[in-house]
């Protein structure tokens, strides 16, 4: 098989499709969405589906110590495997694409290899990683995290069900994922994790491939702000210590710094809880939290000093106390920039409208590129949305995306 | 007893603290504050209490039919009376003074009359009324609303308990206080209250008497603010149509206006409710309520108007909706400049620090004066704290209070 005919390989939308909404009714509910959250019976059931789907496509199985699940296709020579890879767990009535579409595109990329006699120098494997949602166990994105060497081992395993209390370890052993290979220790050459973007930019600008060149790094800060509770009425302007009013003063200030910062900064104050919380009584506490993202580690440092040098500053003249927090403080990870690079050409050269992008949401590719070249292909989500029964992505953005995971699969694989 | 000698009288401190200190044991809790609240057994208590000190007085009890009590001291004319009035029932775990001090003052000036033989031509009436605080039953302010005209009887008889739904007839008639008098139809000369301040100024300014000019208006506004759900994470700024961003702009601007618009523009946002409130989601739905207060009734409409006016400019720019309800709507209420002015000038002949003020909070004689004379003393509450079991003044402050009260009752009442 030459270069020529290899380019005219392509994959089956109709049996990837199959796969996605055969996996989805594992936890469906009757009025919409599914339900698999990671180590649950239904969990299992879905890994199983997916082990048999890997065992009669002939790949080797191997299930590490956290639960990550490896099907691999021998190559020609013992090189190390381009890692095709995403989790098929969900959060609670999510749609059918988050995590599986990744899996499941791995899978059809192999029987296209297989039905067509395609033998690679390099191994490919199809992977899927424990508890990437962090429903019931935290942290989340925690089988990839493992395997990149972020998260001890015994930690991982340790960490309890925020449910029943069972420790992730005895779930791993009742549903029969406690696997005997090292988690870890695992070479890869290249990781690609094909996923619909969860966000709304490749649906509104008309474009059908995102090439992810990171994720944001993440900041979450928690600001609570503590005032005086006092009458509405009979409490003059001047003599006001006003939690709440302290607080609109640094979500508002927080909006207009990142407008300011321009479009790699975004931030979002999402909670707010006052108390008492009453019409006509000043309140006495106010607790929200800042979450910044940007992808430049420098910028969202910075961001995160001047909202909080502001919230000196307002509660200083409000003469409110603020006590800060960190919550969360993620540094950005930037995607192999070779392989961005050559799904971007790859892309185009198919004929794909093409961007290259940031991703906004945590994804286990993040993880795998601390220590291994990893990118990601991103389709478009109808209208942005996610994490939700209504998530959708059209068939025809699936096949396109998929079929260049295809085409990049075979070309970083190498034709024996 | 010449004018000389009437200016002499003094009201006993003692005796005035005695009769608090024993109401405030009707209702009280083991670990602080007192709770009587409108129609409840305990409220009977006190009730019967001051209706049995009133009896010992010689004072003539009428009871009406929504349960105000009015205890008469016969003057040696028809003429009008002159009323010190207030009220007994109380908020949850509240203080001593708010209500009964303006009460039982008025019995203390009856026995200053009583032992020094003093005889005046006008009657004096000590009054206290129905369900000021409307804890259990609204409209507060009731008894006092009824009695001005401003609420018809029978709605107010019919309104139904808001923990064991029974009308407010019942509860009357079950603890003995639906009185044979009708409710209202009782010429007033003039309405004297005598209250605790339940705001910081005259403490904070050092101050011992406040001679209320009257009752700021009140104006309640719900903006319930709907944008849309999204991903912290994911959705670019400018995409966003973010809720809880929208409602902290309101709460800041209105926060400037009233600096802008000076000191008897006050303004309070104490609620805030985001939906789904969740650190990383865009606040799809944000709800508010804005208080405004003036004692202007133009410049609060205006006040109003121009934080409509800024909701819906900012609504436009985020692409959120705003559904806006108008839920409270008071005008100011002025007191009668003739009666403010002799309180201000007999408080400074007495030696005492006063100020003219207006009241923040809601008190019996805004309703009264909507139909006869009347007018406010104030004196200090501690840190301005009230409706809370820590709620103070001191007997320094209570003293020249009720001497003020005492020397202009003699002075409108004239003696005979």
């Amino acid at each position: 098989m030459d270069q020529f005919s290899t380019e005219k390989l392509t994959i089956s939308i109709n049996r990837l499709l199959r796969r996605l909404y055969e996996l989805a009714e594992i936890g469906a509910h009757k009025d919409g969405g599914t339900t698999r959250i990671s180590l649950t019976d239904d969990d299992k059931r879905g890994r199983d589906l997916v082990v048999q789907w890997m065992e009669d496509l002939g790949l080797e199985v191997r299930i590490d110590r956290i639960g990550n699940v490896f099907g691999i296709r021998k190559g020609t020579t013992d090189e190390k495997p381009v890692v095709i890879g995403s989790h098929v767990d969900t959060v609670v009535r999510a749609g059918i694409y988050d995590g599986s579409l990744g899996v499941l595109a791995g899978l059809e990329v192999v029987e296209v290899l297989n039905e067509n006699n395609h033998v690679t120098t390099r191994p490919v494997v199809v992977a899927f990683f424990t508890n990437e949602e962090g429903v019931r166990f935290q942290p989340d994105m925690m089988g990839s995290l493992v395997f990149a060497g972020g998260y001890p081992l015994q930690d991982a395993l340790n960490s309890r069900a925020t449910d029943d209390g069972t420790t992730l370890k005895e779930n791993l052993e009742r549903i029969g994922y406690y696997g005997s290979a090292p988690a870890g220790q695992f070479p890869i050459e290249v990781f690609i994790e094909f996923h619909v973007e969860q966000g709304p930019v490749l649906d509104a600008e008309g474009i059908t491939i995102g090439v992810v060149k990171g994720a944001q790094g993440i900041s979450w800060t928690e600001y609570r702000i503590t005032g005086v509770q006092n009458h509405a009425g009979t409490t003059p302007m001047a003599y006001r210590k006003d939690a709440g009013y302290v607080a609109a003063e640094i979500i508002k200030y927080t909006r207009d710094l990142v407008m300011e910062m321009g479009e790699n900064q975004v931030s979002t104050v999402g909670m707010v809880d006052l108390c008492p919380n009453l019409i006509n009584v000043i309140a006495e506490h106010a607790n929200i939290v800042v979450d910044l993202r940007n992808t430049d580690g420098k910028s969202l440092r910075e961001a995160e000093q001047k909202v909080s040098g502001f919230a000196e500053k307002i509660a200083r003249k409000e003469g409110v106390r603020i006590v800060k927090k960190a919550l969360v403080r993620l540094d950005p990870v930037p995607f192999d920039e070779e392989i961005v690079q050559k799904l971007h050409t790859k892309a185009k050269s198919m004929g794909f409208s093409v961007k290259k992008m940031w991703s906004g949401a945590g994804h286990d590719a993040q993880l795998i590129a601390r220590v291994f070249p990893a990118a990601m292909i991103f389709i478009p989500s109808k209208d942005g949305i996610s994490h939700n029964a209504k998530e959708y992505s059209s068939p025809e953005d699936i096949e396109k995306g998929a079929n260049l995971l295809l085409q990049v699969v075979l070309e970083l694989a190498r034709q024996a």
